[in-house]
């Protein structure tokens, strides 16, 4: 691979500033066997990079968010009040990245991108990707950005399977590995949610099997269906009884249809749906135990001290499922921990519930870490 | 209305005769203040209607369901083991009977039917109609039948709402009402689903506003993916996990999305769309207390006893909204009684669980009636 220069943007921010850059990774060979030629990885981070280069925090994405973690003048991130100076995500004593995923639309190689074979956008044509693909990218960027160690990685959802795959990829990266709301095996009522998505978007007509903007349509009902049903799997019936209830909107229709069409449509307005589908498609292959033998043996690499992260009256991924994840880890031998986050949102509430998140992050960091490594 | 004549078809079943019957019923003026002229409903019934005529016994079917509740030998009917001589609705003491609901398309008067004014069908110009709709039109058809008094009603989801309305509609002419997975209020949660599964359909350029008949079309992939979201909320994530888990179909796509769109492609080629869409709207409307002051006061008009039925991990309606709806009952004067089953199936337990539902069934019928009643 020939030596790139990567240009480094830089933008306020309440606490100091942000940082951003696209990051060339050259080819990656795909679990598939398929070659990705030119891959790029659009990463943003906070803190000094070059000082903090050994105790790197980095924070990974769910399906329809992007690398903007940090609030900026312009912009609330997505755990922006948990990242600053003196908070639970601390950069005064890290540094602390994210980067768009593999297959995303957000700056990172994606079915958007150019394919330099064909010169026009991979479009359909955009290979399927797995979640180990997504984190060998992001080791590919953080080594080229000078990253040496990753002090700790954190997700939720399908940023919590990154998180997890981080453990048992390179497991002498990492020291704390944070995963809320996600499991080591993707559950079948998961991928039966993620099926139904699928099917609304393939089957829009303007889908066109993924070469619509050839056509200069977009699957845009396709698209906000599946968004629609997403949010109702990512809050609880609780929730929705007390904000929605049985009141009717303006246009005279039930306030939670509209509240669900809006969030539909607001998605298709920034994301694509051929990305879409590659990262559902991840997540429900999404398998620790993949090609490494039992479940148990991919729990055997892990080195790094796991936190997982149950939310009560989570559809998608029941506390109880989650505490039995950790029990096998604990039973394989992973220095393992559950911890629960008690909100009435259900699933989002690894991107609403701040304050019981900040206490388990700050728990979680600090603990059953060397004193010396502390204070260094 | 003039007298119309009633044809009489009969049918073989295991137990006896299959009776079925097209009852007109007139002009009926629907709830919305619409009047549709000439309504039809198409009936079923197994026992002796001129006997039992006092002690009839009335089913009411959900979202998908049709008239035929009775095991023929042609097909089996979807309560089939639960209704016969000695079973526990009693055809010996009895005559059991199922309608097709107003709007829907198994031989009750729908958007497929042929409207008067203009000699083409209805389709998207089909009135809205409600639960409390449906169920005066089945009290006009059971008193052109000649049916005087009704031993019991009962149901399963939307079914179960029109066995409340009929306690709340038409006191006197019920006795026992049995509700299952029902409430007497649709939540939010419920209009949440329904409202995806509405915009799937709608927004299938298919569609034509619901005149795809007359373009010789037919929206199938927003029928599909509506009855594919149907599916994974009538069961549980436990039940996917054990039947579906991770394993590939034939086809190479996981099991439970082949299992997801094989229901998904079946009911489009038995239900129409346009019902689909005015029977999910009848369900978003059911209220109890709509019109009729409080729910407490609706409740008050009910002298029938009332056995609620919640089944366990019914996403839909969850156990504890229906032990409450007892609760609130019992406060407002019912006679009601709250019985749960317990079912690894989830909402659908209802069409399942035989032997739970005939012990429930039996306990119910026999419970707090007068002993000469029973006697007769």
């Amino acid at each position: 691979m020939k030596q790139e220069s990567v240009m480094i943007e830089m933008n306020e921010n309440l606490q100091g500033h942000v940082f951003s850059a696209r990051v060339p990774v050259g080819a990656v060979e795909l679990e598939s066997g398929e070659v990705l030629s030119d891959v790029v990885v659009y990463v943003e981070w906070v803190g000094d990079l070059l000082r903090h280069r050994e105790q790197a925090i980095l924070l990974c994405h769910a399906l329809t968010g992007d690398a903007h973690a940090f609030d900026t003048a312009e912009k609330p991130g997505w755990w922006g009040p948990l990242i600053g100076a003196g908070r639970a995500l601390d950069t005064e004593s890290h540094v602390v990245l994210c980067m768009n995923v593999l297959g995303g639309c957000s700056g990172t190689t994606g079915p958007l991108s150019i394919c330099e074979t064909t010169g026009q956008s991979y479009a359909g044509q955009f290979p399927e990707i797995t979640i180990r693909d997504m984190v060998r990218v992001q080791h590919l960027a953080l080594r080229s950005l000078g990253v040496t160690r990753l002090y700790a990685v954190l997700g939720g959802s399908m940023g919590g399977m990154q998180a997890l795959e981080w453990a048992c990829s390179f497991p002498s990266f990492v020291k704390h590995v944070i995963v809320l709301a996600a499991l080591p095996v993707f559950s079948a009522i998961g991928i039966g949610y993620n099926a139904v998505m699928r099917q609304a978007i393939e089957r829009d007509p303007a889908f066109q099997q993924g070469d619509y903007a050839r056509y200069g349509v977009f699957p845009k009902d396709g698209l906000t269906v599946a968004r629609m049903l997403g949010m109702i799997t990512y809050r609880t019936a609780q929730l929705f009884e007390e904000r929605c209830g049985r009141s009717i909107s303006e246009q005279g229709t039930f306030e939670i249809e509209r509240y669900l069409v809006y969030h539909g449509e607001k998605l298709v307005r920034r994301f694509d749906a051929n990305s879409y589908l590659r990262l559902l498609s991840a997540m429900d292959g999404h398998h620790l135990g993949r090609n490494r033998g039992t479940l148990a043996d991919a729990f055997g690499r892990i080195t790094a001290r796991v936190t997982m992260v149950g939310i009560e009256n989570d559809l998608l991924y029941p506390p109880d499922s989650i505490k039995q994840a950790v029990c096998a880890a604990r039973e394989a031998g992973v220095d393992a921990v559950y911890q629960e986050i008690s909100s009435p949102y259900g699933h989002d509430a690894f991107l609403l519930e701040f304050d019981q998140l900040d206490a388990i992050f700050r728990d979680a960091l600090a603990h059953a870490v060397p004193k010396n490594s502390i204070a260094r």
